[in-house]
């Protein structure tokens, strides 16, 4: 039975959760972490002693006895240790978003694609039972040809010091839209406010435009005195209301619809409007994270591709990278190639 | 005792509502009512047999009974019956929003001062409980210094053959926005969709830039399967929830907020967020309208300026202008003079 | 085509409904309304001038003209103006809960059999959209057999001078007991508390015990902050959950259950439960008052039992009347007839 | 400085929490944990490498080593184990209820205060955040005189084998009960319903009188479809929301009242309500049963009385004992010694 051993580069916020998830999957063992706070390393010998603390990611992209390596540090860093550990032949997941620009993005994907070694990227939101539903729902028509998606991630949070929050929060949405919608976004465009003098905007407002009907927009803060985790997806069929605070009934399927037709008389166009019954499917429940620890073990071992795959991860940072020359130049329209 | 004849031209949806207003109202009565539609006079005879109704807007305009007129039709004949109305010396309540154009608003503010006539524009939010609490609330400076607005304004509703759902929906909030926050905006974002294949967007999303550390943003559909009417007003001390869907709960005032330090070690702006008590005030129950209708006569009568004067109805088209501007233009971002 | 010629007894809060919703059933006109308060006649004559007022019920229940009557008054008087009424040969409309005792209710019944007259009792909520699904939800076996009625109707109300909130509240609840679930009560147990020092409980609460594995309880206050108004209802399929205080989401059918084996081992019973989906299906939006014009007349009309017969209101009354006695001996099991 | 000793006597549901938080509590160390079943042990071997494991209880109710035990194993056990370490000398936290009869829990108290021992019973909820800032509210007068305490507990859920559903979720309840509002019960009314056949209730109602004008209603149920977890806490000045579900807004205080008075003329008691503003106080996030572990180690080093102590204890399960024979007796009441 193939074995992978992996070591993680990163132990702060989300490592743990990272460690505690490739433990439970199947076919691979958790045999070193890289971080430089001697704090976070005593942890890790308290939580998994049986693990090797290391404060050099080095050593674990260096190491001839790690497979695969999970990035979970700040974004900027991703892209020269993924590229490195690339290098040295190692199969790689990182932390979303990606990368900061979509240059690097790209360059890792061909990176890896020369190497014959798996890249993927942890937007984990894909793998929760929530999503998977709403995929399950869309692809078979039930809503019918999809016209809007809207979003809200709103809260009191942290504040990130280094990227905006469209950076920190918008990736989870983008890559939701991207799954779920088969769609290519034409243009952005963005505003937002910096209220910490650092130019680092704290709310942001994010419109994404296509060349069909259908248009996608996302609300983001740090600064709302509630949290708010909406997402509306309008189909000219029925409309989905997935809400990710509910404890268990999450997603919402609203029978619901209008229809436009042209009155000649009065050259206008009217429209009916129906409301119907509403549905609440059973979820799973499985950890998310779950998910993405075993999708990246079986697509090294089968070289499938993984649900979250680095090009998925490659065209949030395209969404992201036109998000933010559209909200330095005062919302103007900045077109995707 | 002074006493304000009324006239009424268009008894439509709302119309029905201000009849019964002004027949409650002080120093005042309604004596005649125009509507085209047989069926609406008919309606009118039954509900209130004491009031004269007549098919032609001409004959309230015209008569020397009526001392005040108020217009509840469609936008685009605000413009042409105010005009009339003041030209035969009336004094004029037209429905939100005032004319289709600022070009029409300056000019029917113009008359109105010539003629020492009253011009209001009937923004029946301001007069809710809600609004008063919050501007009471805004200006003993419980919530600091304003840092913005954030508006969702959405539902299943009826389609406008005429005008986009930001000229049908966002007149609410955007006097609220005006009425409670005392800073000039600078410019205006839009983006929006339509489906209905007559180039009218049944969904858009307004930003409203400031010069100063504000903003706003408007969300506004016809297509929601839910109904959300919800706006955030957050303030560098405290941040109030508006929901005015909650039947009695509707203001909400966090005890939020958020400081910000320059770390010169790190070279970086670290924020600081604390969470506080919450308190929900408990509101005036009075129909707005009721208070639009006295606000109205009173005015008249002291020749004082109302709450909702023409003013704000004017600057309120200025920001729905420079959206459609912005809309047609692909989101660029479009001055406000 | 037949008319049925209305006179109504009592225009106090509820009576104005009453006369609206007659006015615009098919069939019937409504030509009088007594009350003994000059300023409720007052209000009569405003609203609807065609109807004629007096302040002596004596003068409907005489009138040659009226062939049927709606009673409307405090409970009290229920029985004494039915009483004359059906013995002047009307047709008797009663507001809920029909009488103060059931031998009251039971002499009307038998005077109305005999007289072959229409005797029914207005328990409006067995009208609303909702209950009618629920009732086809639970005759198509959609639940599986009921185990249970949980009912809360609390709020900070209007406290009755004359009866306690079982007999002010719980008529809703029970009728709608009686109507979906076709199991006969055994018996009562209720208890509650005084706040006034009248001796009338103004929180109560009531268990219906049945023969067979079923159970129902209703919770009545008008001293609770919180407005609620839910009942559960569980099958051992499916459960129903009914909030009628969601604007249109009332009823939701959750596919959740149990089930319980014996491990002969351990000789105890195991038990499992599962979830599943949840569908909320949309409801008849019509007013629930106009229904109950509508049985009303029809049934005169077509000599057939109306759905809230006069067998029904008896039977809320003997539930009720079992509480007064429980409530008044500490809580002590009062079997049912 | 100090250090307690603990062995923990059940690693099932509840003791690896128990166990966690004695780690992270001062002044203490986790030094055994009895399990009868393998798989246990191991699970404690690899989450607390350094705690040893054992089969067999006795093995920590005779240590040397042991200063206290935490006793978290099925309520039958209770006694026989809480009265062997009392006599071993050892300090003893028991899970909630404490006894199965009120007779046992007498018996362990004497024991305890005998021997100079603290017994103390884990009734965790006295330590959250919300029931602190309750039990400061209601101590300060903010409410008045307490009127009425109403809880519902109910959940789809784990149905007990050896207790009925009032024996398993009311504890909580009652606990809370006793310590905000002191009062004697004077008796006690309790109904429900056995779905399963083995005679254990899994919806019971329980209402609790007192020899005041003071009423508490319990509603526990395993066989909800939703889950609620609330309870209203009238006073006569103000009341109270406790909602558990909430994530943060747990506890709501309602300006809201009621004024009664007696209209001679009539002979009648007229009620007056009203309604004023909402606050919603922040609450102590800390985890409620790291409260409980610091006040047992605290309460054996200083000799003082826990919150949580043992007379608190039997008072509950008095209540329950006495629930218990009125459901088996048709809801008679049943009065307290």
């Amino acid at each position: 039975m193939t074995n992978i051993n992996i070591g993680v580069i990163g132990y702060g916020y989300w490592g743990p959760n990272i460690v505690r998830n490739f433990f439970t999957a199947a076919n691979c063992s958790v045999k070193m972490v890289a971080d430089g706070r001697t704090d976070r390393l005593a942890q890790l010998a308290k939580a998994f002693p049986s693990v090797k603390g290391v404060s050099d990611a080095e050593e674990i992209i260096k190491s001839k006895e790690i497979d695969a390596v999970v990035i979970a540090t700040p974004v900027f860093t991703h892209y020269p240790l993924a590229k490195k550990a690339l290098e040295n032949g190692k199969h790689v997941l990182i932390e979303k978003p990606m990368t900061s620009s979509v240059a690097e993005a790209e360059e890792l994907i061909n990176l890896a694609s020369q190497k014959n070694l798996l890249l993927m990227v942890d937007h984990t939101f894909l793998y929760t039972g929530a999503i998977q539903k709403m995929k399950e729902i869309i692809d078979n028509q039930v809503i019918g040809t999809p016209r809007y998606f809207d979003s809200a991630r709103i809260n009191l949070g942290l504040f990130q010091p280094d990227v905006n929050v469209l950076w920190d929060l918008a990736p989870h949405d983008i890559s939701i839209l991207i799954y779920l919608i088969k769609k290519a976004p034409f243009s952005i465009n963005a505003t937002g406010v910096s209220h910490t003098r650092n130019n680092i905007e704290n709310i942001a407002y994010m419109t994404v435009n296509y060349d069909s009907e259908f248009i996608a927009h996302f609300n983001c803060s740090w600064t709302s005195p509630v949290k708010v985790r909406q997402t509306l997806i309008g189909g000219d069929k029925k409309m989905i209301v997935y809400n990710d605070l509910e404890p268990s009934e999450k997603v919402k399927i609203y029978d619901t619809g209008f229809n436009h037709k042209t009155d000649e008389d009065r050259k206008m166009v009217m429209v009916d409007y129906r409301t119907g019954d509403i549905y609440i499917p059973k979820l799973s429940l499985q950890e998310a994270l779950s998910g993405v620890a075993n999708d990246f073990i079986q697509s090294i071992i089968s070289q499938m591709e993984p649900l979250a795959n680095a090009y998925l991860g490659m065209k949030v940072v395209q969404i992201l990278e036109a998000s933010q020359e559209s909200i330095k130049n005062n919302g103007k329209e900045v077109k995707i190639r």
